[in-house]
């Protein structure tokens, strides 16, 4: 641990500045927790007012301490709180949370009070958590530098799941569902206000942690692209799955949102791409998140890894759970795969009244006969080949008569040693029975759907992980001098072609007789168009001809020239572009965009109805490489028609894939000067003969530093 | 009550056949818990080999009961059942149910056991429920005709929430999650086998029982179309919900419910459109559907009734929890519109710091100052113009420190007598302080999208109840005299257009040289078309050629003559059709096929991409009127084609309308002899231009009886 980092979720002595002798108060909770916790390290309450606070001698401000302590917590009014600040900074005291809100979430005077305290600290060297945070805890070390509610009668568990979370509200949710679920926590922080530490340092804490093998995140938005990028990559990296709440995804919630924090929330879909692109699994609910971060915690903690494929086995006693399970699986991505032909024979000796395929049903006979259950569920670990195993054992484990031959049945079959399958059940009983079958190795849920859902998640992290780290080199581009202001699509063109970007081959020529010469070397028909950096959309002031035979070449030119003169008279006019008719393909549309927060970002999707009536669109962060824009392609509901659709071949997804990381790596070469790109449309040749970019615009924008 | 219904729900005498003296084995646990529930009716057990059973004399058989019983329940092995329905056939038993295993679900032998059995029934006027089922309870009237575990060391309360599920183990977890849940029971039946009584028999059931204000129903699949589209029917009308399971939507989960259950399973598609179309909800997952049923139930039955709109009000003192709350209740279809401007104005006097919009969020503040919170929830609740408002509570109901005041705060802020506003909350707290919440008036969730989902299932509710009921007029249609066999597209043609399917005007002539009258009389270039019933597929062999000007119309009618005469020589060859030029509009394609189960079912998409790549199709069961036609038009992901893209105008939806409902009346009018129906393309022309089908075939398949 840094020193940082050590000081504030680890330290051997505190202040509690604001300390209240009331333990139901802001200033009272934390040392209320830290005492029941029985914290080893000492403690200095911090008030003016009184000689000593819930017992412990108190010190009339943070000069007066006897050392200067790890690290201070600051229950105070916002307006008490920049002199607090200043007081920790002259002492030397390297962290500081401040609780109170008040500041930039409040408008401008709270920005300026808000700027003013984190001025004072970063001269000092001093780190600042908040402000408009809960604080901290660590059960390890026992240490609660928070007044959350949520440790009102019951303190936390240590163990493997960490949680950081721009709410404090919200991160107290996370925690206590946690412990309703049996799950221990490692560190849990809250940021607030972010006026200095953030969320992504936050969590790259967290993914360095050896304590902490899952993550819990919550944000309404992230303040810094590159921090943020680099914990999701990090966490990918170490194996630690970051299981994420993202909000503000509706149009009134992102309203809520950007009224709620400082932080400028990026635009959803591109948040949403990222942690796909970086391996996080974005949940859509808080049951979800807790529920994923069970099945990671429990699994990595304590079931021997993550599942390393997707074929699931399901055994039931009852046909219509197990129904829902298969089709609740494969929802989830997961693969309901049939045992194997010998394997069917042999239980069918067993059970006549059987279903042996899978899911396996070995119907209310099992639970008269508990010798074929055992039977029936070694077979499937033994010979189903399955990388997880289910079973449904519905309220059984809760009856009275019932519960412990069940268990010693299950027990019976466990898998030979070193087996990696993933072993699962659902039911519902009492916390007791559940954690009595987590200590025999199973995940326990009571909904077969969420755990289904949950074992689809655990499936796409272990995918995730197994990609090799992208390298870096393979993301870089030379950066190209780029013109001051707007260029038109011949100088786009340029640019974008050194860059790797395929166009048709294409004749710049200035005048109608050149368009003829140019048709007559190109062959065939062509189509041409007016070249000019002051003419954005072409087709509106009759600036494109297409299909144009070598011999009308010169007077559909001419006439093009006299209509622009006409239609755009004080354009600046390059000239015309006379290119091939492009062969016939799938027709796309990519471009890019320039997030305030995540920075550049490619857009995929097909052209026509695809985009313009369906929004199928699919976007990543730049730079990324030819593997993730396969995912990508991959991404759109109309990906079938780059396969091939009635009787057409399979397009050349290889060159679009090579386009779309070419462009990206581009777009982030240039991102300072770059705000948005257009390749509308983009061809995409059948397979083998590439892609061509057949018109493309570059935004300049303005420089967003 | 019909005695039926009495007899089997509510017996005043029973027969348990098989009678256990172990209270744990499946002819001991019915006594057990009837005695348990302290059931007032007389109980006979019959069990030759013993005196007596549990403490109560036991009898040798059926004949020698002191009395007929109202019901007799068979728990006996499958090769025992058939002597024993005969001997409750003897004494004029009126209903029996049948636990054991081993029948249809088994193969042949089975399904032929099981035949006889009925057949022995029938003619003694004796109902069956089962073989393969749980029984019944009905906890109103003590009693409990079921072996379900579930009543180990529990018995369930009476209640508002009845259940039906072919599955007992299904049925039995439902039970236990509504128990959980602190909802009560009205009636619960399992149906398993269907040999007799059915699912639909049993949902009927429950629409008329007065104590049954909700129904949660699971099923793999229905016997019969009219009484399943009727009980759902009966509901609609009656204003109780039916939130529905039901299995097999995967093709391994479709395969698994065939092979368990004698049902056949109709395609899930097309049971999706039918569960929408009568107003039931289709829960995708065990936990939502509880979670839909506790908010009908608590809504019906204690909280003014379902929320007659859509427009929700979201108060918080944590601005995350209120963005996500936003972004659910928006997925979920709810309107979080903003608070009156001048209620705005008056929340920030009081709360300078506070989001007023909506959310509303009062921050911390009101966790200090409770005023504030019952002031700011009273604005919400008397100026917003809510159906329904929602508090964030969060842990805050558990806190020994803080739970008192909260809900005092929240109880001052009641709205006016006779307010229709529903209310809910979310909190994490232990039952008995949900259950007060719930005594004062509000729908209590741990999981805000949970919440947020199931108060936009009852939005669907409260529109699906408000639809008038459909004039059985209007869904009739005059059956025509169809012919026997195939038909050619000019006959198919004819036969819909008596059935109000317009199109284009065309004439059938029997050579090339009327061919070339007829586009003359048409004016303009005309489509030529082979007519032949034994040609379907045309374009295969040259039988279609479009776009040809009225003066060569005679030499291209003879040419295909020609080419057809070599290309189906064998086909027999009614003539040609002729027909103008179709104007542009949107193609789509709409068909009509008939499911196993559901009978005719009409489907709907767009034509191109829309049905080949994306599956954007939508399907309803035959007949439907003109207004569920235009619910189902809606349905598809590409409906904005209708509206107008890229600057074209609405499409005339109207009369697509029209189309669908004449074609599903046909269809139903002759679902005995059509197996099928394709109308590809349906061209859509502009608003007021009406619809042209381009082409038309029917298949008269099988007949199904």
């Amino acid at each position: 641990m840094t020193r940082t980092l050590s000081a504030l979720l680890a330290p051997s002595s505190l202040a509690l500045v604001g300390a209240s002798d009331d333990a139901t108060r802001i200033g009272g909770r934390p040392l209320r927790y830290l005492r029941e916790a029985g914290f080893a390290g000492r403690i200095y309450p911090v008030n003016p007012k009184r000689d000593s606070v819930q017992g412990l001698p108190a010190y009339a401000d943070i000069a007066a301490l006897p050392e200067v302590p790890d690290t201070a917590i600051l229950a105070l009014p916002a307006s008490a709180t920049l002199s607090a600040v200043q007081a920790c900074a002259d002492r030397g005291v390297p962290t500081a949370t401040i609780f109170s809100a008040g500041f930039a979430e409040m408008g401008e005077e709270g920005r300026a009070l808000q700027s003013r305290i984190l001025a004072t600290a970063r001269e000092a060297g001093l780190r600042l958590l908040g402000p408009n945070c809960l604080g901290v805890f660590n059960p390890a070390a026992q240490y609660y530098g928070t007044f959350s509610v949520i440790l009102d009668g019951q303190l936390m568990q240590p163990g493997p799941v960490g949680v950081v979370s721009q709410s404090g509200a919200y991160g107290s949710h996370l925690a206590h569902l946690a412990r309703k679920r049996g799950l221990g926590i490692s560190k849990w922080v809250t940021t607030g206000n972010e006026a200095d530490i953030d969320l992504s340092e936050a969590l790259s804490w967290l993914v360095e942690d050896p304590q902490t093998r899952v993550i819990m995140a919550y944000a309404e938005g992230v303040q810094d692209r590159d921090r943020f990028i680099a914990a999701l990559e990090g966490a990918r990296q170490a194996g630690k799955p970051v299981v994420f709440m993202k909000t503000g995804r509706s149009s009134v919630g992102a309203e809520a949102a950007a009224s709620h924090t400082a932080a400028l929330a990026g635009s959803d879909a591109v948040f949403d791409a990222v942690l796909r692109q970086y391996g996080a699994y974005r949940a859509a609910t808080t049951a979800e998140q807790i529920d994923v971060a069970y099945a990671c915690a429990r699994s990595i903690d304590s079931a021997g890894g993550l599942p390393s494929g997707n074929r699931i086995g399901i055994f039931t006693m009852s046909g219509g759970f197990g129904i829902q399970l298969a089709d609740d699986s494969e929802a989830a991505g997961l693969d309901v795969s049939p045992m194997p032909e010998p394997a069917q024979a042999e239980l069918l000796k067993a059970l006549p009244f059987a279903a042996p395929r899978n899911p396996v049903d070995a119907t209310a006979q099992a639970v008269t006969d508990m010798g074929l259950l055992t039977q029936s569920v070694r077979a499937m670990l033994e010979q189903g080949g399955y990388d997880i195993f289910t079973a449904i054992l519905g309220t059984g484990p809760g009856s009275p008569t019932f519960s412990a031959k069940l268990r010693a049945a299950l027990q019976a079959a466990q898998p030979e040693q070193g087996s990696k399958i993933l072993r699962a059940l659902t039911m519902s009983a009492p916390d007791d029975a559940v954690r009595a079958y987590e200590d025999d190795g199973f995940l326990v849920y009571e909904d077969g759907s969420a755990l289904a859902n949950a074992l689809g998640a655990l499936v796409q992290f272990s995918s995730a992980f197994g990609r090799p780290a992208t390298d870096p080199a393979t993301l870089s581009m030379d950066q190209q001098d780029l013109p001051q202001g707007p260029v038109s699509e011949a100088g786009a063109k340029r640019l974008l072609a050194r860059a790797g970007i395929p166009f048709p081959p294409e004749h710049l020529v200035t005048d109608a007789a050149g368009a003829a010469q140019a048709a007559r070397d190109l062959g065939g028909p062509v189509v041409i168009k007016i070249a000019s950096p002051d003419i954005a959309h072409k087709t509106e002031v009759g600036g494109v001809a297409v299909n144009i035979p070598a011999d009308q070449a010169e007077a559909r030119a001419a006439r093009m020239l006299a209509d622009i003169a006409q239609a755009a008279p004080k354009a600046r006019i390059e000239g015309l572009l006379v290119a091939p008719m492009a062969p016939e393909g799938v027709e796309t549309i990519i471009g890019v965009s320039r997030d305030p927060v995540l920075g550049p970002v490619v857009m995929f999707g097909l052209g026509g109805v695809f985009v313009e009536v369906l929004r199928d669109v699919t976007f990543r962060a730049a730079p990324f490489d030819r593997a993730e824009a396969h995912r990508m392609i991959r991404d759109i509901r109309g990906y079938p028609m780059l396969e091939g659709v009635r009787g057409a071949g399979r397009a050349d997804v290889e060159a679009l894939a090579q386009l779309l990381s070419d462009l990206s790596r581009f777009a982030f070469a240039h991102r300072d000067q770059v705000a948005g790109i257009d390749l509308n449309p983009v061809r995409v040749l059948p397979e083998g003969q590439g892609v061509l970019a057949l018109d493309a615009l570059i935004d300049f924008g303005k420089d967003p530093a």
